[in-house]
């Protein structure tokens, strides 16, 4: 195992960093401030947490130009320490080696057409009509049906679900357990029984978007279920079908976007939060945890709904109270009046 | 690839509904009224849309009688616009072929019976004891385990596990990365740490049931885990052991409910709602998404709990009093006394 | 199929449980005390349902001191009734033989190394440097990626994926589906598009550890996300990168912690709540279901949020009110004042 190593000043360089100190300095990894070690680098993007300068073992740290004075040793200064040191960290991110070919155990339909850059791996198997563009991973176990299409540079890291009529752009990145283009829940109720409303629509994803571990997007009843390009979703979101999500958009764990829905570009939602079928939420809306949006949000700004938490037994009084909200509304109003 | 078509007198026809206009306009295809192309059939279930009559070029609408005259073209009277175009739209679905046979990939115990008409896909494994039925489609990479039963025209997409002891009725749709008859989460604590409580029972689904994409549903500590006839389960569901949910009741995504909960027939469970355990919930209760059930329900009726959403400084400001509800209240009630 | 059969007498000596009525009663198997038939036995943990000891058939009945007049038959009785049945129930649970050996569809890195005593099912793949310890059980379908151990005794279901870098303790029972050490949901916005933030941390599993169906943990950024030692989690769980959850912790269905968060030991954290990140919850701490924790909590307790169920009608007028929660308080403290 080779160590990737470089300089502090390999490191400015290629990031457009203003150094200061030791530009000899060599960086062999990255950590927190508080955990690193010597050789490694770290960053402060918090200036809360500027007190940790002192004391951190790191050989170099990333930091905004107003905390570098607090520094001990050789410095990087940018505008946007995270993002910089996102950058040096995937310098020392380790990549399984994926050759390209198709792995003999891969089942994959004769009319599928795979790039021979692509790496097929074991369990693989691929349906008709299919194709699978330059230099794609698709990891052990997936399953990609009739009619998908995978970009150049996508990643299905593993056990990934397309399951008819998914179209990914370029370097999708899709996490383990995901399934794309399930049916949507539709159903109409006929005499008594349900039946099923056929969902022939399919599921379009853009350029750089990632998909998280057990995330769920059903395709479209009629036309496409869409997420424009960047847009991010950790795990297990569940997107109904005709969801539209605007580009650079991001949604945390557990969160959920009910049919037809259309989320604007550059929101972020919070973890288990839900947004209600057949609405709007413009561009630049954070919606916090565990929130439920019922109706459309038409101006860029932070929603909330919930109650905060407290210990049980007050928790319990309250609430009660809240049967009676309406009630003591009047009462209040009325004395108001009197 | 052959084009199905069908003229609106065919339709009419086969599912008893009354033409209006020009019977021998063909339709190849479905769509939604706004974006049906000429030789597609639409359909208007809610007057509200009306208006998209007038636009569009769909050839064939299915609509209500009330409607029906502001449409142009030709239409198909139905007393229940969605599902008689539930029915059409499904002349027109995709159906991959799944011919009978067992992949050569698949690994099936000795003791396992499959029907000779079942279709087995690649990577499918089936465990001792359990029987396949007449025309069942086990797809790609399902693993089924022992002593389970799947029964004639049920369909696992992909990717679906029955761990043991999972008995389906007929025409039962799993979607990919469902889980069946996972162990329940029974714990004893003993002397400090957690000893397991073996589950012992098994899950039974009734006919036509859907079950939707990594839904879970876990087998009963002792009895059995009952999903009742056509119950519909959308996606990333949680049912725990020894639920039973009634016929007819539809679940939406994100849902769940805990241990030995009893939902009723009819009953409707919006995305992300919560039915704690050991609970009733009678016939005919519809509860709103994201509401928490913490007593049994014993009247039909639509029932919900939350807050609703705002800005979140407006939202901070009523937070922060909810939690001095109780003591706001008594004033009111001390001050009404006065 | 060989009958497992215990005496009352056999199972008192066993579990050190004090035996009433004839010792020569042969128990079969296990059930409810409603459901149980003769030569089952049965619990009752909780005095409420006494009644049900008159009508049970069940042969043998394990029950408290204080309880045990009311019963007929045969009674064990424990001090803990239900951490007694679960250690008798054990004996009757049927376990899939799970010869050693690979099996011959399996895909396994000529680096990685397993045991002799370990269990390889079908269609299994394991990465680089991974070690599989002395008698663990991998199911069919798991996809084990590198740098991956999984410590003696441990049993991964079906279809788990361990991605990279997840070391299991001994003992631990893995799910379907579950998916641990995906990427972490670490972004930085710049220039308008995210980029990612390697995640390079792992995933440290304590010993006898039980993660669900579908639950998903994610790897850590830079340190790794931890459970210690008997930490159980439910189906559908998602603990975001860097979580720690102290030892003999539980969490029910559908719960989710946030990246960073420390919750401490023995907590009980309720169905479907949540955990922000970057905040700490000390020891012996329950949260009851759907409540979402916003800030760290420093003493022992029950903790709470939300509303109470209603019926739809007065819900909506309580949560109206809910909107003007903070004016209506002025208006009732400004009335005190006066």
């Amino acid at each position: 195992m080779t160590v990737t190593s470089f300089t502090a000043a390999d490191l400015a360089g290629r990031y457009a960093l203003e150094l200061r100190g030791d530009g000899q300095v060599r960086v062999e990894g990255v950590g927190t401030l508080a955990r690193a070690s010597a050789g490694q680098l770290a960053f402060l993007a918090n200036s809360r947490y500027r007190s940790q300068l002192a004391d951190s073992a790191a050989s170099v740290v990333v930091l905004r130009a107003e905390d570098a004075d607090d520094a001990q040793g050789t410095t990087l200064v940018a505008k946007d320490p995270y993002a910089a040191f996102a950058k040096i960290a995937a310098l020392f991110e380790h990549q399984p080696a994926r050759p390209p070919g198709i792995h003999a155990s891969a089942v994959i339909d004769p009319s599928a057409r795979i790039a021979p850059s692509a790496h097929i791996g074991p369990f693989v198997s691929i349906g008709a009509d299919t194709v699978i563009g330059d230099g794609a991973i698709i990891g052990p176990h997936c399953v990609i049906g009739d009619h998908c299409v995978v970009g150049a540079g996508c990643e299905l890291v593993a056990r990934v679900t397309l399951v008819v009529r998914v179209r990914l752009g370029q370097r999708v990145l899709i996490h383990a357990g995901a399934v794309l283009g399930a049916d949507g829940f539709g159903l109409a109720m006929d005499a008594g029984h349900w039946i099923k409303v056929p969902q022939l629509g399919g599921v379009v994803v853009g350029n750089d978007c990632e998909i998280g571990a057990n995330t769920t997007i059903d395709r479209g009843a009629l036309d496409d279920t869409v997420l424009e390009d960047d847009v991010r979703l950790d795990n297990q979101i569940q997107i109904g079908h005709n969801v539209h999500i605007g580009a650079h958009t991001a949604m945390a764990g557990c969160s959920a976007a009910a049919g037809s829905a259309r989320i604007g570009r550059y929101c972020l939602i919070g973890g288990a939060a839900g947004v209600l079928g057949h609405l709007e939420i413009c561009d630049r809306v954070v919606v916090t945890a565990m929130s439920l949006v019922t109706s459309s949000i038409r101006e860029p700004g932070e929603y909330s709904s919930g109650t905060p938490l407290t210990d049980n037994r007050t928790w319990r009084k309250n609430a009660a109270r809240f049967k009676q909200l309406d009630a003591l509304a009047r009462r209040v109003l009325a004395a108001d009046k009197e």
